[in-house]
């Protein structure tokens, strides 16, 4: 900067006050501007005043009560927090009461168990109002370290852990330091999460789609990927990573070895960072999970020197599974393959947010290290746990049964996730009524169901989809069957009004 | 994208297989590689190295304990909860304890207020692990518009309020928001808290640095505002956004309402949005604590017109004042006269991430809502509550008195925030003995000093400072004297050896 000496008060009268604002829509940061988010978006503000007024006793609506189908929040819902995991947080949110002989009676409830955890998590973050490390708490992180090499047999290093306010977090560090310029492009599964659609709007960077197999049960090919990435090149897109999300968000689809290792091998041969968001591990009904980095492992050993380089990261969140706890943001990223000094870079990044949730990091603890066969609070954390499991997979199929009834509805046998993406076929002339409102058919489709039944869920266009197909996304959280049939008829009505 | 038909498969063969990385420190996003974040860097590294050789059993330092005194993070070192916030808290996390006749025992130290507020609180956010609203809970953030409305005797409006994961997630939002281009310029002071250049070095935006006047007790002089301007101009810098931290840090110097009034001038006259970190505010000794927002409307009123248009961001934190609650990681901000249109762009940002963590909003309630006179907690609350403000002030004054007593140091007097920054005159040879090892002579006084004496400091290259000057900060927060007396013997050993 040039070093100007000028009296600045002299220059200045009232008359010279301009009032305007400086920001407006059009001159805010366009990458802002452009990013688009729509579980939270028109619909999601829309169901939220509808819930508003039926509490205020507004009786003009034709539905009682609004269902969020929109978005995975279990405890929003349904679902009950695990009893262990809340009594240890107790604790550490309040120590004094491990000072309290009432709290260690019977009658209290509190087993052996839950008092020594939360004692070895205070230990271990002093207080859960204290910044702890800005890539988590040590102990915590070795906890973590050896719930992976449990699950995979493959040894993990808590300096490669990163602990998160969620995957979200997660997604987004990752992101803000592998696209390097405007012309730097990410593969991401059509149709996806759109957590990453709207990250690289943020950063300004590229997204590069391919597509999901739908007839395939929403298979990956990896020709998509090969055949994107030929075109991305085409288009002068430096390809850097690929995202897989594994089972799949909005698609339920639970990835095979041999898929897994398509991807591997496409990441090896491409120099891509692989991006495993595999925060849905544990809700998988069919088949088993493999994470990425078991099997790269696997086929590091199998094939030595062909995959060293490979760079994966994994992401786990304390959001989905069974435990459902969006509420207190906590996850982790596992790094493999990384140069330490990027490393070092990532560690930057993360510090300049100080650190994640310290009482989520406690909350992903138990998580990873839950209560085991022999030990005081198992049972009734084993049998909340599968009651949980099996009550997704049941209202899973009852959604699907129906969507199987519906007229013009495709839908895939629920694989994993928390979610049904059925594809909808809608008559010509609803086709047109959308259009004429300016809206995406699925949209319109979607709209129409929110004001007719309350039932709140994401049209297809809000995660990408084939051209000329249609979908939604609704979750399998929400309890009963009242719901499904609101759909159900909805549908039937609403077919017959623009047939 | 062009549509290509390459069979990708029958060109690929093993050998085709290269065996490099993606990333490199050289090819990241450079925006990631420039920022700089001197508070979690190199010296709080090597303190932590420390401190874990020290619990290790290592008796080869010349110091037994480490002192972080480089980050303000009270409950890692004296500070105690207030108990009537864990005791809220403890409920809301295990709710099933509100069910339990025990806990309503008096024995147990929960007062009918506590039990109260938790329900409460519950009513609010239905779990604590449920996604909230995205600008977090609607009934917490009537709370904190209450609050804002006494402490400023102006209406404040819930939905111009977003709750946050801490002030750091609100400045990198709202920065996000403002930086359109790369031309788009902040005017930050100098010295500062090291969030502002570095999320800005992360958008690619310009900082404008406009130097604190260090000999008027760090006050802060709209000439230097205005010539900063000036000189931003002349460089083709759209200047879009003023930063004040009041009280400051790394100065702790409060603001006059006089000195309120001339930034706001300013911001009106030059279409500036004002962006008043305020997480201090509580952290007041000298004088009176006064918000922008609250002068603003007083001098909207006094003079129609003049200030319709002004645009102004207040951020506040549960991390500091008298609850240092840094780990759970809450806080708010709010907007005034800000575009409808634009606050909606600000809220689709902030649903990418889905929302603040909730324990930290009901914290934030917790803080702005606080046990009033006649309520059963409130004795106790007070009685926390002055301990911990009496503490600080006690702290800071000893510090202050230690430094007076040193060499080559000078040091204004303590208003507020948590942090002295002194002046330190180091001699010419200690200045090109830090030149030999290609470090600031700041850094190299702060490492050396570490290594002596295990007190960890942040240099004021970390802040930014004027043209030859060398400071560092130090919090107040860590107990005793003992370390204070470390850092001068430390101080006057460096002073001989280099003299």
């Amino acid at each position: 900067m040039t070093q100007t000496t000028v009296s600045y008060t002299a220059k200045r009268t009232l008359s010279a006050f301009q009032t305007s604002k400086c920001l407006s829509v059009d001159n805010i940061n366009p990458s802002v501007r452009e990013a688009k988010y729509a579980v939270r978006g028109e619909l999601a503000v829309k169901a939220e005043e509808y819930r508003q007024r039926l509490n205020d006793g507004d009786k003009s609506l034709p539905f009682e009560s609004v269902i969020f189908a929109n978005i995975g929040n279990p405890q929003q819902l349904d679902q009950k927090p695990i009893t262990f995991f809340r009594q240890v947080l107790s604790l550490v949110e309040n120590p004094l009461l491990l000072e309290n002989p009432e709290v260690l009676k019977t009658s209290f409830g509190y087993k052996q168990d839950v008092i020594e955890r939360a004692q070895t998590l205070l230990a271990n973050v002093q207080s859960v109002g204290a910044y702890s490390h800005s890539q988590g708490a040590p102990g915590i992180r070795n906890s973590v370290a050896k719930f992976i090499e449990n699950r995979d047999g493959f040894p993990a290093n808590p300096q490669d852990l990163f602990l998160t306010a969620g995957a979200s977090s997660g997604v987004s560090t990752l992101l803000s330091v592998i696209c390097n310029n405007e012309s730097a492009g990410v593969l991401v599964p059509i149709p996806q999460y759109p957590l990453y659609t709207a990250t690289l709007s943020l950063l300004n960077a590229r997204c590069v789609p391919y597509l999901l197999e739908e007839e395939k049960a929403w298979g990956t090919d990896v020709t998509a990927i090969l055949k994107s990435i030929e075109e991305a090149k085409a288009a002068a897109i430096n390809v850097r990573a690929v995202v897989v999300i594994n089972p799949g968000n909005p698609t339920g689809a639970s990835l095979s070895a041999d898929d897994i290792k398509k991807v591997l091998d496409v990441a090896a041969e491409e120099s891509l960072v692989v991006i495993a968001d595999e925060v849905y591990q544990t809700n998988v009904f069919k088949g088993e999970f493999v994470s990425f980095k078991k099997r790269l492992r696997q086929l590091q050993k199998e094939e030595p020197g062909k995959y060293d380089d490979v760079e994966l990261v994994s992401l786990h969140s304390i959001s989905k599974g069974m435990v459902g706890e969006c509420g207190h943001r906590g996850g982790y990223f596992e790094l493999v393959g990384f140069d330490p000094l990027v490393q070092e870079q990532i560690y930057k990044l993360v510090s300049i947010g100080l650190c994640p949730p310290v009482v989520a990091q406690c909350l992903l603890e138990c998580m990873v290290n839950p209560p085991v066969q022999g030990e005081p609070s198992y049972e009734l954390y084993q049998k909340e746990y599968s009651g949980i499991a099996e009550g997704l997979h049941k209202r899973a199929l009852s959604l699907y049964n129906a969507f199987q009834r519906m007229e013009g509805v495709e839908v895939q046998e629920p694989q994993g996730a928390m979610y049904l993406f059925p594809n909808i076929n809608l008559p010509a002339k609803a086709i047109e009524a959308a259009k004429a409102e300016n809206r995406a058919a699925d949209e319109f489709y979607c709209l129409a169901l929110l004001d007719a039944t309350g039932v709140c869920v994401v049209p297809g266009s809000g995660f990408g989809q084939k051209e000329n197909t249609l979908h939604f996304r609704t979750t399998f959280l929400a309890p009963g069957t009242d719901w499904v049939e609101r759909i159900v008829q909805f549908h039937s009505e609403f077919m017959n009004k623009y047939r």
